[in-house]
């Protein structure tokens, strides 16, 4: 990634952690306004993808050894010499070539954006899809976006985060047989009878819709057996005198 | 969007411009720090996003319209009671949640994200796939991705255009709001602290876990009347005499 003329130092080092979240390591940086840039890597915590960024002279020397150059937008009609692509299109082509060839991806400065004379050294440009009445991003928040869809989809392994973890042990997750179903049905109908909710003259139907609720509810045995200590102390509790308080 | 305990003014700012940058117009806040709020809020250019948003004192009240509660995480591993999507499945569900009903999402504060508390009253909970060894997100950032994808490949060519509005489903079907399912867990928390249960000692865990269990349960309207009458009338009971028989 290629940050152009940054200013702020804020900015700087947001665009270097969104890097980092992502897993892009390499920043390049062209003409940094001298005073914020030092800023912004002494500041605590500045992530290592910024201390170990490259400075550069020029966009040319700085995209010198990349096969894909692509500038980034959020105005998308002033300069249209260029192709715009939106970036979940961009994203994808720039993910393929980046398996096997160095791309860079070029931010303007927070004022300006991208000359046109930086523009010139770009392939093509990318807009995020911001609505009309409001597209103007703040930079660390359109690289963040930028990375997340580059890496979006990757079909990297990788550190374990990338697969959607599901939460509780399986044991847990076990559904409840239809038995423990019943059970609570059970004891939830006879609790509904010693509170009055229910009456012998109810009959069967408000039975089987209780248990047609419980069997929609998709039980796992851990929600079952929850279910059915609860309910069953308050039908102890409802057939038997409460404690005098 | 719900931003839960936010203190940091440019966050603030941050998160509402990249709503506004996205198409996302209803900002909720819950408790913000008071000086941090103020201040984003009276800041030049404080997007209209901001200046529009909603206070509330409790997550319960900001998400009682909402039929669909997600969660927002970094960590995956802490609080792992819950189901973890990643954002771009996550963002699939509530695309086509957000057709027909109120969706909320969920982000907490800046330095501990979400509550056990706050994730209690989540469905589930979805976490950018940054990576292993750098994976908390700046705020600002973490919205802008999470708008982005929820924004990208919506069908929208207009501003109103929002489409494939779903034919109102049959009254039956209609989910549960999270207000429906709060009083829920609140009545049944209170009979269960009336039959002897929960006792003042029991703490908020069980309380937490009560309240996930039922949002597990998929819900719909009428579920939820059926279970609040039922446990409205065993309540009811419990704390009057019962009759003698």
């Amino acid at each position: 990634m290629v940050l152009v003329e940054p200013r702020n130092p804020l900015n700087i080092g947001a665009a270097a952690r969104a890097m980092s979240n992502f897993g892009f390591l390499r920043l390049r940086v062209v003409q940094p306004y001298e005073a914020g840039y030092r800023e912004a890597r002494s500041a605590v915590g500045a992530s290592s993808v910024l201390t170990n960024a490259e400075e550069f002279a020029s966009v040319a020397e700085a995209a010198a050894d990349c096969t894909l150059v692509v500038g980034t937008t959020a105005v998308g009609e002033r300069e249209l010499h260029h192709r715009v692509k939106a970036l979940p299109e961009a994203g994808k082509i720039i993910r393929r070539k980046m398996a096997s060839q160095n791309v860079a991806l070029l931010f303007g400065s927070e004022r300006v954006g991208l000359s046109n004379d930086d523009l010139s050294h770009c392939h093509w440009v990318l807009r995020i899809p911001t609505r009309q009445e409001h597209r103007s991003m703040n930079l660390g928040q359109a690289v963040a976006v930028c990375m997340y869809e580059l890496a979006r989809d990757a079909k990297r392994p990788l550190p374990q985060g990338r697969t959607t973890k599901k939460a509780v042990p399986a044991a847990q997750l076990q559904p409840a047989t239809a038995g423990d179903i019943e059970r609570i049905s059970k004891t939830l109908i006879e609790a509904l009878h010693a509170c009055g909710y229910l009456t012998p003259r109810s009959g069967k139907t408000p039975e089987e819709k209780i248990r047609r609720l419980l069997r929609r509810h998709n039980l796992t045995a851990n929600d079952a057996d929850l279910w059915l200590s609860m309910i069953g102390q308050m039908l102890y509790r409802l057939k038997n005198q409460p404690p005098r308080r």
